[in-house]
């Protein structure tokens, strides 16, 4: 019923699977009862329509002949992937719960138990293991050890004629990164053009694909917005598996779960997939199990605040950032230039045990003096500072597009001979992992008169902002305009940032 | 492509909506480029599958006399919602951009439109509408001015012979709820029994429905769990269009969209949905729909935290209540007892602009003294205290499950000669409408000892909490246990809040 099914079973179709077998309980039970409450399609003709072989076995229960011949028959098809409905009832062999919904949430009890032993005609204890099944499962592990062996030897083989594809197919296999592979991710000064960091993370995206044979993923049909095509590669599809650029379609959860999927596959695969920040909202059930899973997907969300322009509020995200910095186990990362878009794919591809989110422009952002990529691995640093002994009159924070207007204000106010710091807190999580003693020295705790600025929700910014400080963001529902207007209309600008700061 | 289009276009088949005719805009074309490279299912098959009746119309171009008899043949099916396929040309007309995703997501070019005006063959001036246009439509004036005509007589004769359902209908329409509904919610003393929020809330819900024409709803396929069905009242299904009771099937995304259309049809339509709170995750982007369409959706989310025990992590929420907080113009509201439940509900069917989130819990909670609704409509307020002059010696503030905890650590405390103060935070977005000094009065900014206990994430307490606080919550996943042992591991306890006092 969930529709994520029907996305994931589309692509499935699509690709032409054929490996993949999926069995369908066909036991007409869900929690609030006989699935006839809410469900009648055909199931097999959806299936088929999308593209699958279908087999029906209509004596799940006990027609372990008819379950065998399916399953190969399915085998056979290479070209699809098969649905095998098996229509079963569910508690099989229970007298009194048979084909009822209190078997799937709760225990059967003792009572229902012994009488489901009973009329199965088992007679065992409980764990017991008969001699006869052991004696047959055991029959598995000779044939098992053969065929490891037999694959082993011929990898021996393989990595004797071929040794650098060898290599590399170790390495995904192990999961080991090339020594030194962050050295092929661009790099940029001051001096480099202005730019939008989604299109600095194609940049990344590219040079880090040449060095890492895992690399692969794409965009929910928005590639050419998001920039996430690997310029080297083609489309993966049914006739180029070997390919890396994946074509998900407008389905935002099925491409989180296949991208989790990929993910735990092996850990040298490093799968990312893109679309806009808002759409997290499609696919947060993906992205919470990639953070529970430990699965380092990459998610390259890109439209990351009311600076999208003229999409208005529904493209324009505003509580999402806070949203994922909740989120136990997962990295939010949002750059402010180059030098930090590189630095936030140095993170995500080294973090293999857990997801980043990585937050992009739309818009075109100078590159900053003073950024780096060892800042952004400490999730919070200084960028620049005319204080002296760790004493400020003014700590400005941002993030992404918002560190520039931090910058300019600090700036204007230096001139009027403040001692300004300015800090970039790309990344919380980061940043709150750190020593108490590198916290201090970022954020002294003498310091009170603080200011946040970032195009999104205020909530959270207390953590750093403290008491006494103003978090400048928004919080209610983005508009649609220009991105230059809509900072003005929402008072994201180096003037209301001076304006708090005289406030304070 | 989209999952939520399968889950809703298969309960439109499952409740056979003949009067849903939806039409296919089969073009071919998405952003990245032609649809064939992520999506080649049967659509139309796949529509027949979930029990709709379809209809091709091949030259969407300029087959007119194809879509009128399309539209015709649609209308005459009543008992299957219709779906008409309609291929077309994307952008049908411009010589050199139709057919191409440019037309997407780009204007036309002044060039081309001129291009295409030729090609179509149309002289007129932008924004001109011809004589002979505007005489075709206008005729459909007098007819529309008809039958509203025909049909406020038929009302007016209807109000006559049947004066309280025509009263009935009428509050649907305008939205005014009847004067003193509220009257009807249930009532909860200290004495009354110890219950989950989760079964108060079935008590509000069934209370309220029977002074409340409007409202109605269900569960995706958790109504037994969620404790949302209407004992007076059957299952709404194909035959059955006048119950109440909606069984949405394991389709949360779908179910949210669904609420949104009902409460967008009418003001006095009042629709609640349920599922455990952690699969907001599923629906959030309707969630967050109903927020910026000003539909006021209750969403009953119960299993509110690690609290649901057993069925673990995947089922527990942790960063939600904070993910909520954030989104603009939404009501999170957790009640702790009876009384709260009962305020959460006046509030959420009060608030028909704007939707209302319930964080509901599975375990038994006891009636707190001190709890009030009008207290829940200030969002958050005093439930105990022994302080004199708005100088307590410290403050406890809890929400939900929690506030049980607060109360018995402050009766600990007291007990020591401290003065303490419960706060009850039950909606942090109706308390921070309150004015300065009714939150002055609750939270005084003298006193700094301040603590907050909730069975989530900690991030944005520090707004209440301050500087000089601490926040005991769940900053990690949860864990698999009986709700009793999981909160002693994760120190949501009397004894962690009473250390913590004294550590402050």
């Amino acid at each position: 019923m969930e529709g994520i099914s029907n996305e994931a079973c589309s692509l499935a179709g699509h690709w032409g699977l054929g490996k993949l077998i999926a069995f369908y309980d066909d036991n007409h039970i869900s929690i609030d009862g006989n699935t006839e409450i809410a469900f009648t399609e055909d199931v097999v003709a959806r299936f088929e329509a999308l593209g699958w072989h279908t087999i029906w076995v209509k004596n799940g229960n006990t027609g372990y002949d008819e379950i065998r011949a399916a399953i190969e028959e399915a085998k056979a098809v290479k070209d699809k992937p098969t649905l095998i409905k098996v229509t079963t009832t569910i508690g099989y062999g229970s007298p009194n719960k048979a084909n009822s919904y209190s078997v799937h949430g709760s225990a059967l009890g003792a009572k229902e138990v012994n009488a489901t032993r009973q009329n199965l005609g088992w007679p065992h204890e409980p764990f017991h293991v008969p001699e006869e099944v052991k004696k047959h499962w055991s029959q598995h592990v000779p044939v098992g050890a053969a065929l490891e062996a037999e694959w082993n030897a011929k990898f021996a083989e393989y990595e004797k004629k071929y040794k650098e594809d060898a290599a590399e197919l170790k390495s995904i296999i192990s999961g080991e990164l090339p020594i030194g592979w962050e050295k092929a991710l661009p790099t940029y000064t001051p001096e480099s053009p202005a730019d939008a960091t989604r299109n600095l993370s194609q940049q990344c995206l590219n040079a880090a694909a040449k060095t890492l044979p895992g690399l692969l993923g794409g965009s929910a049909d928005l590639a050419s917005s998001n920039m996430t095509l690997l310029k080297s590669f083609g489309d993966f599809q049914k006739d180029t598996p070997e390919e890396r650029n994946v074509r998900f379609g407008v389905r935002e959860h099925g491409m989180g779960a296949i991208c989790n999927g990929i993910a735990l596959h092996s850990p040298g695969l490093i799968p990312y997939c893109a679309t806009f920040f808002v759409f997290t909202d499609y696919m947060r059930g993906a992205m919470r199990l990639s953070a529970l899973s430990e699965a380092g997907v990459i998610y390259v969300m890109t439209h990351d605040s009311i600076g999208l322009g003229e999409d208005g509020p529904t493209h324009q995200p505003i509580e999402h950032l806070v949203s994922f910095r909740a989120m136990p186990n997962i990295l939010m990362l949002r750059p402010a230039d180059g030098t930090e878009t590189a630095g936030a794919y140095k993170v995500a591809v080294e973090n293999r045990k857990r997801p980043s989110v990585l937050a992009l422009s739309r818009q075109k952002l100078p590159q900053l003096p003073g950024t780096s990529i060892e800042g952004v691995e400490k999730g919070g640093y200084i960028i620049s500072d005319n204080s002296t002994g760790n004493k400020p009159d003014l700590i400005l924070m941002a993030t992404g597009s918002e560190l520039e207007i931090a910058a300019k204000a600090a700036d204007e106010l230096r001139k009027e001979g403040k001692a300004v710091r300015v800090v970039s807190l790309v990344s919380w999580e980061l940043f709150e992992e750190q020593s108490e003693d590198y916290k201090e020295t970022v954020l002294p705790g003498d310091v009170s008169a603080r200011i946040s600025i970032e195009a999104g929700s205020t909530l959270g910014w207390e953590r750093f902002v403290g008491n006494k400080g103003k978090s400048i963001g928004i919080d209610r529902f983005g508009a649609s305009a220009p991105a230059g207007k809509i900072y003005k209309e929402f008072g994201l600008t180096v003037e209301n940032v001076i304006a708090s700061a005289k406030s304070l």
